[in-house]
């Protein structure tokens, strides 16, 4: 089954919103083996809307649009679903209760639109939102399946989970699609299909998979996909290729599957029952901000200290104030005696310490933009002083890929770390 | 003139990646007048690139594409353009020693497919990219501009920066479109309806203006635009409409314009000569991370503590360990303390200090999931303790609406003490 993703409103199309719901709702179809074939985005007005509805209801088996359920007159999916199907829209006296009631909850003024969000399209099937005042909209004809969802990430996520999802795996489909995603790190895609090789490709190929290489600074992800008339002979496919994918990368890999870097960490940290603290400069805190993302991190993570200023690093990480004057606050020594600090300011069994210049400014002749030294410390039982391994690197690209390629490199070297 | 930008690649339609580039293409278009009107994503397959690559023609004029360009199979956006426009793909020798050039520059073997980004549809125009490998593709038919982009944001980016936007503003066009951003924070949608009134709506409407709100996490976003036969007389409307939209948000606004919360602090903070400091908590360094975002933040940013877990508070922070003990972590108390500790600890002008309980798990019967406690403090020349300024909040949702909540609260709390 084709499946489009239809996002609607002026603040995705002018900029200023990026649709991050597209990406995590074609994601969980293809977790249940249905494929996002299109993803399209139109503004607050009748005429676009209608437009790209129309013409995903002439491709597409299933339509998830989401936005332009709230109660401003901007609003209006439900007005211009309802003429789509030929429907008439009706006043509910139990919807309007329910959003009244949901305003009294979430402490807020009924706005004056409220009555909007009562007004409903008959013979469609309302989706409970359990946060916000918006319902959703179901409409079932023909063996295809049509759902609004509202555009705030979180109540179109929880109604996705708890209602579109379900639903949408218990029909039965003429074709499934099965992924695997394979998540290595530090290789470049040249360097992984080397490893592979042009007969492992081939074998690839004749088990009926394709490969794809999806690099995100620093990492790569391999996905093989497999399509089939049932998930389960798709997933046959798939185990065939595997073991050949799993073989050229064996050196590099971290998981196979959705887990994330920082996840498959968090999770080895638990089990091991270690934890682990930061010391960064360039990269600001995005570490610690992208590690704490992940609930359940507080087992494992005491926490931080951002340098982002040379005092800092004195006062707070204890790093000898001669050692910054001879070396400069890039360098070998400054970065391992960073992870040593963090380790004993915090009183924890691993530690990463990053320093580095992510530029647009600060390059000297010796160290160019882009310049990062890493460490890694790690405390062995009784011993005093932890042992540290330190890496020097030249990440190009511009501040935010430089930051996210230095992250990447050290959470990889730390998983090294962890399991040697 | 319609703009429509096309999205290609799997990696976006399943998911895996988030589409970024039709946000800030879509934002650069707007700021020369030029209205985008769809974003459509498809990917790596002919039939469907085809097929949205056809209907963009038709229905804007102006068409951007990202993504396709590289060296691998997958890539075939070439050749679907090529084929699009009916024109044929030649192999330049020239192009390909630009190729080989660029990967020995970017110290990386030259791939076995390499070859591919050295052919070129006849009769297009190479677009010269100053970062990666592949050219982009610039096509001009019957007023009508079509644009092939790569898919990395920081070369499509700068891409469109160097090249396109200039190209693109040198043309005549039937309508511009002007808008204008007021930002605020604090007070949400329907409270600033209330403070426009009815009237002022309707002499926004009469000043020939839309006006949308765009409510993020804390913040809102009002948007004015206006449509016109030039450039000039759209900003004319927005100018009358303008004064009534800045008399009702007086006490709230922070900015006229694209600048962000953090940037209106960096500039003001910077020219003020003063300095800040952060001690998180639940927001753990996702503060810290988003304000070293901003290139030149190392003028006023001093560093953060990060003190996940209690210890961290007591040891980095200085806070009374019997101050947790009778008070408990997130508590004004305590709060106050990690403020004040972060002002000593990084010698700062400001700090901010949070601490909260964000989800899912951390509440207490009193202390219900989503309570923070947000402290700014500020010292004053001369005076020993810092003035401190700290309040309480309960934010519902998810951890990161949370974290974005109460980041965006925190700035507009350190706003309003730097403006004081």
């Amino acid at each position: 089954m084709k499946a489009e993703i239809v996002g609607i409103g002026d603040e995705l199309l002018y900029g200023f919103t990026t649709n991050t719901n597209a990406a995590r709702i074609a994601e969980m179809l293809l977790n249940i083996g249905i494929e996002p074939r299109y993803m399209t985005t139109v503004g607050d007005n009748e005429r676009d809307m209608m437009d790209a509805l129309i013409r995903a209801r002439m491709r597409s088996d299933i339509v998830i649009t989401t936005g332009g359920l709230g109660p401003t007159p901007d609003d209006i999916t439900q007005k211009v679903v309802a003429k789509l199907f030929g429907l008439e829209i009706q006043f509910y006296e139990g919807m309007m209760k329910d959003v009244e009631e949901k305003y009294a909850r979430l402490n807020r003024p009924v706005p004056e639109f409220a009555r909007n969000q009562a007004e409903f399209p008959v013979g469609a099937t309302p989706i409970y939102n359990p946060i916000g005042t918006a319902s959703g909209i179901e409409i079932v004809r023909e063996n295809k399946y049509f759902y609004s969802l509202p555009g705030v990430p979180s109540e179109a996520m929880i109604m996705m989970e708890q209602y579109v999802i379900p639903k949408l795996e218990s029909i039965p489909k003429r074709e499934y699609v099965a992924v695997k995603l394979i998540r290595t790190a530090s290789w470049g895609e040249t360097q992984i299909q080397t490893a592979l090789g042009k007969e492992g490709l081939k074998q690839i190929k004749e088990a009926g998979c394709s490969l794809a290489f999806l690099p995100k600074h620093g990492l790569v992800d391999l996905r093989l996909t497999a399509k089939a008339k049932s998930l389960q002979k798709a997933n046959e496919m798939i185990e065939k290729a595997l073991p050949l994918v799993l073989q050229a990368t064996s050196s590099i890999r971290y998981h196979i599957g959705n887990e994330s870097l920082i996840e498959v960490i968090l999770n080895e940290l638990t089990q091991m029952k270690k934890t682990v603290a930061f010391a960064e400069s360039c990269t600001g805190g995005a570490l610690s901000s992208m590690f704490t993302e992940v609930p359940g991190i507080s087992r494992v993570f005491k926490g931080a200290v951002i340098a982002y200023h040379n005092a800092a690093k004195k006062t707070l990480l204890g790093v000898p104030a001669k050692t910054i004057d001879r070396d400069g606050a890039v360098s070998k020594s400054v970065v391992r005696a960073m992870a040593s600090g963090a380790i004993k300011q915090f009183d924890a069994d691993f530690a990463i310490a990053i320093t580095g210049i992510s530029g647009p400014s600060g390059a000297t002749p010796t160290k160019p933009v882009g310049t990062v030294w890493i460490a890694i410390a790690k405390k062995y039982k009784g011993i005093d002083k932890p042992s540290i391994r330190a890496e020097h690197f030249v990440f190009p690209g511009p501040r935010l890929v430089h930051r996210l390629r230095t992250i990447h490199t050290a959470l990889w070297m730390l998983w090294q770390e962890m399991k040697t």
